[in-house]
């Protein structure tokens, strides 16, 4: 097969970012061409609403008759619709006939990533979306290629910039989390309606994603268990700083081998983290996510998650790598072959706990408390009181334990006489954990 | 060209690294063979002292024929050796050979890249160096794919392990450099001639190769400023800490636009760091690189710099990215056209102060130290005065100007007569700068 003499590229979605890549496309055609080894012509941009003004796209190559878009046979697809349909079905019928697809869908990836992977692999072309988690932080390259032939232990990410702004606010300001809601509202970090970002659902898809490539197993969306940051109080947030901690949204995904046969946890949930660990700086709206291999040790990549030009930016990347593979007759590192272990309940998950109680003046309460801990196989790192008689406050840092007997462990301290109330429990990761 | 059978590879240095990679080529041949599309097949292992044992080496293929391994025509050479010479000179007659070539190899890519990168070119092979700057860190593909198509504005690096380890010491513990050191080369974090490291000639070198991959400009060690921590003191940290800094030897590579034609400033010194910025928290022997792109916006990369198991890692990346290139018959983005930016003097520089001063005790002392700063265009953003009488001193903490200015505002300092003693002056990078 000789190189093309040029590359048709057909773009779905004509937003913010659509808008972005197209301008970069002609702007940098030249230097774009130098890159790639062959000049790439935008064909056709599809969109839902002809009528809309679209400043920086010509008018001409816009339709709203996708399927025709596709049916011209482009070398490559660039899907930025979102949305699980129509997307889905369009970026099957483009791999299918031969083009390569950029996307930064994430939702669609999280649910039909495997679909979307076997096509790609069938067809013999690329299926990149670097875009579609952490934005313009160069990340999935390195998961797919620099660490590779590495053993990821250990996904740790802060992959939604929402969540993060709100943290942070309320960690400087004392804020509840109702008010930094709002503040981030209006400053349009987050939606009008922000269940997608607060309910930990946008940053599930992305952690599916990324625990999909880091072992080689499909992860879905569904296997994700979720807690998003609407119960985090100013209490939670104040008791945290008080042990060294800070509070953050974290995607996790980890490699549990303990087991009779090895699988994977993936889940969302807000974890405390110790002040000295890299993910506690990451602040305001900015995502970064911490790798544990084997070989490679600690690695961390920081930097925006979300805006149109970061965005386009990784667009940009993934379009410039695919083109390139294609005037070279060949396809990037694609999926490895599936290791496909099994994705296990949060229950069979190693954490650390802080319990925070509230306890009766009564003599001996501190024995039963630690009784219930030792019941339960849970053992405590560090207690420490806060007030005094009936106001007294309990704040107890487990070790890393099972999951399952730490849930345990919360529920009998509910049902001890003791214990005034669970004012809450929140997760740990340890500063060289 | 039909696809290789398979890929011979020469690895030139039986150290920790070349053993490691050896040990790791055999027993992860089958999964890489299936990465690669070929299998990888180690023909020789040069080293300079034959009769040294080497655990995990198979004896027969060792050889201090350098010269004869690379007549065999590898497919692969990997160059672990270190030092300029016989590395340059084996390297390019591996290039003009048709080899591709994987190094590690700082100082000489540091010294001779423009050389060797032509070499590459010219025979349409790749030259790869991922384990050169900041070890495990995949850091110079992102450089070279992901944010090729960006304008990158600056890049900031801790990019030395040892020095960030005697300035983690020196913040957390209040120790003297002395100290710090000592500590260091009792851990062997640092070596027993610390020079390399202290003074800064380590850091300068990965700059140098950063600076011409984020520039497309020709920099070499001889175009870097250096400055070392070894006049770093107990006192600096402090002063750094009460105004809410952590000091830093930051690598620093910066497009400067202001002048009559664009150039580049490249620098090594201790740099004040704002407790907020994401370096900030790069402990221990850790390091990252911070990099300012137009569309991507702010990015950093973080890991373990060195270690032999890290940096091994790094080089199988490479060799797995050039196989796979060669099956393909195709080479990875090389150096894009080179820009070739002028390198322009230190004095060039925009950059902020933090001036320390102990001062007599004289009426109108505060008026005539501002004197001499507005004199020579350097404007104040704070001003904080330590202890009374002949014992006090002033931070004086200046808002970016130019570095030219700024080191005749600390000369024009020592002249005046108020002004008992010019303690000391550290450069500053500002949190959003």
């Amino acid at each position: 097969m000789s190189p093309p003499e040029k590359l048709s590229v057909v773009v779905l979605g004509g937003g913010t970012v659509g808008a972005q890549v197209v301008r970069l496309l002609e702007e940098q055609s030249e230097d774009l061409a130098a890159r790639v080894g062959a000049p790439l012509e935008v064909t056709g941009v599809g969109v839902r609403d002809v009528t809309r003004d679209r400043p920086g796209i010509r008018q001409d190559l816009v339709t709203d008759d996708l399927a025709a878009l596709l049916d011209t046979g482009p070398d490559l697809l660039v899907e930025l619709m979102g949305g699980i349909e129509p997307a889905r079905e369009l970026i099957l019928r483009a791999l299918k006939g031969g083009a390569s697809v950029v996307t930064a869908n994430k939702e669609l990836l999280a649910t039909h990533g495997a679909e979307l992977h076997a096509a790609a692999r069938e067809a013999d072309v690329d299926l990149y979306y670097e875009a579609a988690v952490a934005g313009a932080i160069p990340l999935l390259r390195p998961l797919r290629e620099s660490l590779a032939g590495d053993r990821i232990r250990r996904v740790l990410g802060i992959v939604n910039g929402t969540t993060n702004y709100i943290l942070t606010q309320m960690a400087s300001t004392g804020a509840s989390f109702d008010d930094a809601l709002a503040e981030a509202q209006a400053l349009g970090y987050a939606e009008a309606d922000p269940t997608a970002d607060v309910g930990g659902f946008d940053a599930a898809a992305k952690v599916a994603i990324l625990a999909s490539l880091a072992f080689h197993t499909r992860v879905t969306l569904d296997d994700v268990d979720v807690a998003g940051i609407t119960s985090v109080t100013a209490d939670d947030v104040a008791a945290a700083d008080q042990m060294g901690y800070v509070i953050k949204l974290l995607g996790i995904a980890e490699l549990l081998e303990d087991g009779t046969a090895p699988g994977v946890s993936v889940r969302v949930h807000p974890t405390l983290v110790p002040r000295t660990h890299p993910l506690a700086g990451v602040r305001d709206a900015f995502n970064a996510v911490f790798i544990e291999a084997d070989a490679a040790g600690q690695v961390m990549f920081y930097g925006r998650g979300a805006g149109g030009t970061p965005t386009a930016s990784a667009v940009l990347g993934d379009i410039v790598s695919t083109a390139r593979n294609r005037v070279a007759g060949s396809t990037g590192p694609g999926e490895s072959s599936y290791a496909d272990l099994p994705v296990l309940p949060i229950g069979a998950a190693s954490t650390a706990y802080l319990v925070h109680l509230r306890v009766l003046d009564r003599l001996g309460v501190l024995a039963a408390v630690a009784g219930v801990f030792a019941e339960h196989g849970a053992s405590i790192r560090s207690m420490n009181q806060k007030g005094e008689g009936d106001e007294a406050e309990l704040l107890i840092l487990t070790h890393a334990a099972k999951e399952d007997d730490l849930a345990a462990t919360v529920t009998a301290l509910r049902d001890l006489p003791t214990v005034a109330e669970v004012i809450g429990f929140m997760r740990v990761i340890g500063a060289g954990q």
